[in-house]
């Protein structure tokens, strides 16, 4: 039996099971931005495995698979690949294959030290013989120097001598299991097994990404008395055999120093060489050095973003396990980089690029690291903005409509509810823009690039809207809302409101570029040929757009017709109903009043300085009653909205669906990979729940409470230059700048110069 | 060049050109009920080509490929399946292939004689020193002896003498083009290749339908000079090598006489001796008794089913393409079969049933056939009974839920909005129980089987509209209607119209049987475990059902909102844009006001005598200019609709679309196959049309006009017992009664007995 123990710092597997083991690599698993891994064993695994090894950017243009075709669907759905197994050390001993689906072993111990960021295992092999070996490793991607990573693999002597072999490899034969046909995604360019350094070129097909690996390695404890050096399966399996002999109560030991180079970096005909030399500078600077570097990047990033939670070991454990992913997925030194729903920790939704980012994501890189983190996040979808625009025009429409799903900025989705209706993904973008600008106070980014996404998002709405003459309004018909328990309905509350908001926040920002700038206007003017009447008709659509509303119950209207839905509640369902998404047709599912995640209240939550608290109340009263929440990102919204409006326990209890989603495998798909966007809701509902932190006016704002059960909990912003510390506790906030200059913020109505 | 001659009787082919092949082999398809061929050559042909043998009822569950898979869809899609090649008879001559993507040739004739079913071709084949030989050839699908083909090759000399190899075979390994993974759908079970009969039985994997032809041969105007049995790729290929001289001016002539046996019909291990011994009694019978018989049963259904139109040889050509090819693809002997949309013409559509045959087909094959013919057609339906409760079931729901797309009563279509959402399908399975029982005279079915069907589609609609207890009406939410240009739409009229009729026909139906026989009413209420209860309820939801209208346009509303679309007209779409499903994206076609296909006006078609005239002509005056008409099924109701409000110029219009939809290619797309249940609408808009046909209260009533550029038509109804030949001129309508006891019918307001 495997048990997961808690930590403060650490997440602890103790024993092994094979029917778990799908689930510990995921959350095992661990990344430095440019590389992630699963927690899959070094040494040889037969039994049910999912293999994950992933490489930032690299991706496979599976084909797309649909029922029907419709006209405008993508060509093809991006896949993030499984690459170059280059963890792989296998082990003999006494002849004896090291795989622990058919071996014996006792003592079992994996632990994933957070802090440090490096996952530690050790178990006691046990021979035919009944001789004993420890068996000790250790691995980490350095966050120092992102291309790099190391593994000691060391075997100890319990009862008797033996003969150790050692088999570090990579090997490029490797495969994804979520594919849509049985394509092949890599070929081989080159490689070679050399007795010190091997290496291995795999290239993909049709994307043409070139990934090299190199490793090198180093014994201790022993003399090798055996070293070949072997080449298999056509080259793509490059290794070493490397013979040793481990005496009674003395260790041997194996490290292997990995890096791996793409040609996102470098040219395509360097890598091999590139490779090669970082691999064997890595073994010259040695296990402690590097690991030194890394560890002082991961006390940085701590030193930022820590949450600590008094009295409550396992939100400790889950909160810090969120952050830790969450800087595992990305690093945010790449503006071409993103961050996939399940980062790189499996295959599921192809490691492409959601909404989520912006609505989640980004606020959780504002709060914990430097604003250039952030705005990477910004500069991917500028980057994206033709293909935007391409995007569009394929659909009949004007100006930028971004993809629902895409790595590169072609969209990738193919169900026409989703990547033809969902269209309020437009507003998740421009929102963010405002978010950034509020957040840091620098209008660098939006007077000089977020302008033109602005204004070709809002050339699209102005295409995109529908206007009723008989009502003199704008309408839009025929989306996809947030809660997408809906298709195709006219009129969703939260698009059409979010539009309003950004047609008007862009003809805004037009006006304070002119008085902030004029040259810089200018410029936007001219580049984006922009018109007065354009502009004109920006203001004009967003002053006139439908809202629906029920005056009656006060509350706006999720879209035209619903409450003519059978008006029950999450209450009244049989709990064999639930989740409904494995257990009624999708028709059904349509035709209910169930709502998947946020919706009317995903706008209060942006425009949340807009709306009073009494409306905040009556629809939050209406809708969540309503909401299944079988969207990972639904209870945080709830989570901050429950705090506003004073629903203390409601917010604690919809942080709890959050912050262990993972660790303790609420919707049983943990095996999958991890839940990485909705980590960034798990840090949202702390911070903005608990912590009522806004941003007003340009200034902090924190309302805080601290749940029952908790002693205390603190938690970190790096605000505008600052680093300042929020402790929370039942009797007192105290408030505490780490870093930078004194600043004046609200602590409730009450204004507090921190120094 | 290849060039469409018109004649009152066949369709003429002059000249060849390959890249017409794939239309030609469309237009030359013919079939006899159980077996269909599309219009391949009998002697190699290594050009573009869409191979095409289909046997009844014969298919393969091909695998579902949709993009997300969702609970409920089906777990395959059923595929017609291209069947052994036994129309295949290789000729050398003088040792060249004839092959006429690679040989000279002249004169190239085809014609598909309707009247005799027979398809003649003649070509001269031009040899490689110049020699000349005229080749002819013959065939048919016997309507006489359904499993039966004959076909004749004959090789006459005009320049020299020559070696005549003919290879008469059977060929097995054969693909579908349109299948969703390379899945192979057929396996050798036997075959054996004689000198006198050979044959090759093949089985459907998955299915395990076992298929057998078998074929003899004669050859005439020469002896066989050799004559070899062969075999080839593991038997998958059998037949002969057969040498004969042939001499100036002189002909030489193999006949083949095949037999297909599938074991729908004969016991699996049976069917290869059936096969073999039907081969050799018909080549006993020998070509022309063969012809003869086949020729009369034609000529009885020429006799029922004639159209005839003087002075417009086009349209003669037209109609009767329609009736043949109706003819070809269902003769009506067995429930189990029904009419795919493409026949035996093509893969496309997969072969199977859709609502097509209830609301189009239905009318031709009364009007035309014996009732037992149409009658079959229901008894399909009840025989899917179960399969369409468990149907329901599968969703959520009670009662019975037909199948969108079926073979066998599963579902098989794989988009939500349609598989789950167009339901109104169980509504005209539900309208051709009436139009069969109002049209016969004959409540057999109704009150036997029929009342079973009405019951369960109603239990069906009990659970699956929504009580709105604000309004105290019943909605229909998130449907699909006949128009699929919107999707998931609530309170579609068409649906909410027909559910209503359809309820109150179950509730009456059961009023009149417990009057007409109280036998059948009561086994039909144990049966059925039918409560007063339910009854009431369905008259109490028909009774409360909501149904949306503009009271100030005086037109029932397509669906919720409607309205709020921009109103434009298919008038101020631009060349350009059409058809709309080839250049726009699903987004946009479903947010615009166009209509694919008729959506009110087929519930005005449906309830024709509900209505008055004026609230018919402000619904067409108002939706006609809105429809795109990009579905097949769209015209004729069109056509049948303004013929009754007296746009008579409209009406012919619209007959021209679908008349010669195939021959004429309107659509581009005749290379897939023919529009055959289309074909049905053709005959509906000559017939209700033009002819303004009804069933009113029983009687016959009939309101014809002629279009402006006919001198005279007339066709031909079977009605109760009756044949009546009605013909039209610019004068007068002429009412011959042909067969049986005299008749009261209404023409316009006057009743006339026919004698």
């Amino acid at each position: 039996m495997s048990k997961l123990v808690s930590d403060s710092w650490k997440i602890i597997q103790e024993g092994f099971s094979a029917e778990k083991n799908r689930f510990f690599e995921s959350i095992m698993a661990s990344g430095n931005g440019r590389m992630g891994l699963r927690g899959n064993h070094e040494e040889d695994y037969t039994g049910d495995t999912l293999k994950g090894t992933y490489i930032a950017g690299v991706y496979y243009p599976d084909k797309t698979r649909v029922g029907w075709w419709k006209i405008g669907y993508p060509e093809y759905f991006a896949k993030v690949l499984n690459a170059i197994d280059f963890i792989g050390i296998k082990v003999g001993i006494n002849g004896e294959n090291v795989d622990l689906a058919t071996c014996c072993f006792t003592n079992y111990k994996r632990e994933l030290d957070m802090k440090e960021s490096i996952l530690r295992r050790s178990f006691t092999f046990v021979g035919k013989d009944g001789s004993e070996y420890e068996i000790k490793t250790e691995r980490f991607l350095s966050y120092a120097d992102c291309d790099l990573a190391v593994i000691k693999y060391s075997v100890t002597g319990l009862s008797e001598e033996a003969d150790v072999v050692f088999t570090p490899f990579l090997n490029g034969d490797v495969k994804n299991e979520d594919a849509n046909y049985d394509e092949k995604f890599w070929e081989y360019v080159s490689g070679e097994a050399g007795k010190s350094v091997s290496f291995l070129t795999m290239k993909t097909l049709k994307t043409n990404f070139n990934v090299s690996a190199a490793f090198t390695w180093e014994l201790t404890g022993s003399d090798a008395l055996e070293n070949e050096a072997i080449s298999r399966n056509g080259g793509e399996f490059v290794g070493n055999r490397v013979r040793a002999k481990v005496r009674k109560n003395a260790t041997v030991t194996l490290t292997k120093y990995i890096s791996v180079i793409s040609d996102r970096y470098y040219e395509a005909d360097k890598i091999s060489n590139i490779a090669c030399h970082k691999a064997e500078e890595a073994k010259k600077a040695g296990y402690e050095s590097l690991f030194e570097a890394h560890k002082a990047k991961w006390d940085k990033i701590w030193s930022m973003g820590d949450i600590t939670i008094r009295g409550d070991i396992k939100a400790q454990q889950g909160i810090r396990f969120n952050i830790y992913q969450l800087n595992c997925t990305y690093s945010g030194d790449d503006p071409r980089l993103n961050i996939g729903p399940k980062g790189f920790t499996g295959e599921k939704y192809g490691g492409s690029t959601y909404w989520d980012t912006e609505a989640f994501c980004l606020y959780f890189y504002l709060g914990t690291r430097e604003p250039q983190i952030a705005r990477n996040l910004l500069e991917y979808r500028y980057d994206h903005l033709e293909k935007a625009k391409e995007n569009s025009k394929k659909l009949g429409t004007q100006g930028a409509l971004y993809p629902m799903v895409t790595m590169n900025g072609e969209e990738c989705h193919n169900e026409w509810e989703i990547t033809f209706e969902e269209i309020h993904r437009n507003c998740a973008i421009t929102n963010a823009i405002k978010v950034y600008t509020e957040y840091t106070g620098d209008t660098s980014y939006l007077y000089q690039k977020g302008i033109d996404v602005l204004v070709e998002t809002s050339r699209y709405w102005v295409s995109r809207v529908t206007f009723n003459s008989k009502k003199n309004i704008y309408m839009i018909l025929g989306v996809t809302g947030p809660n997408e328990y809906e298709n195709n309905v006219n009129n969703n509350w939260y698009t059409n409101r979010m539009v309003k908001w950004s047609l008007q926040y862009t003809a805004d920002t037009l006006e304070n570029m002119e008085k902030a700038d004029k040259k810089l206007y200018q410029e936007a003017v001219d580049r984006l040929r922009l018109t007065e009447d354009e502009v004109d008709s920006f203001r004009k659509i967003s002053q006139n757009m439908y809202l629906p509303e029920d005056k009656e119950l006060g509350i706006f209207l999720q879209q035209d017709g619903y409450l003519d839905k059978e008006q029950t509640l999450v209450s009244d369902l049989k709990p064999e109903d639930l989740p409904l998404n494995q257990n009624w047709s999708w028709d059904r599912i349509l035709r209910s009043c169930y709502i998947k995640q946020a919706d009317v209240l995903q706008g209060l939550w942006f425009l949340n300085e807009e709306y009073p608290l009494d409306v905040k109340k009556r629809n939050f009263e209406f809708y969540e009653p309503r909401t299944v929440h079988e969207s990972s990102l639904s209870p945080c919204v709830h989570a901050i909205l429950a705090a506003e409006i004073g629903l203390e326990d409601k917010a604690y209890e919809f942080y709890l669906r959050t912050s262990r989603l993972d660790l303790d495998n609420y919707n049983n798909d943990t095996d999958d990979g991890l839940h990485i966007t909705s980590m960034a809701g798990t840090w949202m509902s702390i911070v903005h729940g608990f912590g009522g932190m806004r941003i007003k006016n340009g200034e902090l704002y924190l309302a805080p409470f601290i749940p029952e059960c908790w002693e205390e909990y603190s938690f970190r912003l790096v605000f505008r230059g600052r680093i300042i510390k929020i402790t929370v506790n039942k009797k007192e906030t105290i408030l505490l700048l780490e870093k930078g200059d004194p600043l004046e913020i609200l602590l409730f109505t009450e204004r507090i110069l921190l120094k």
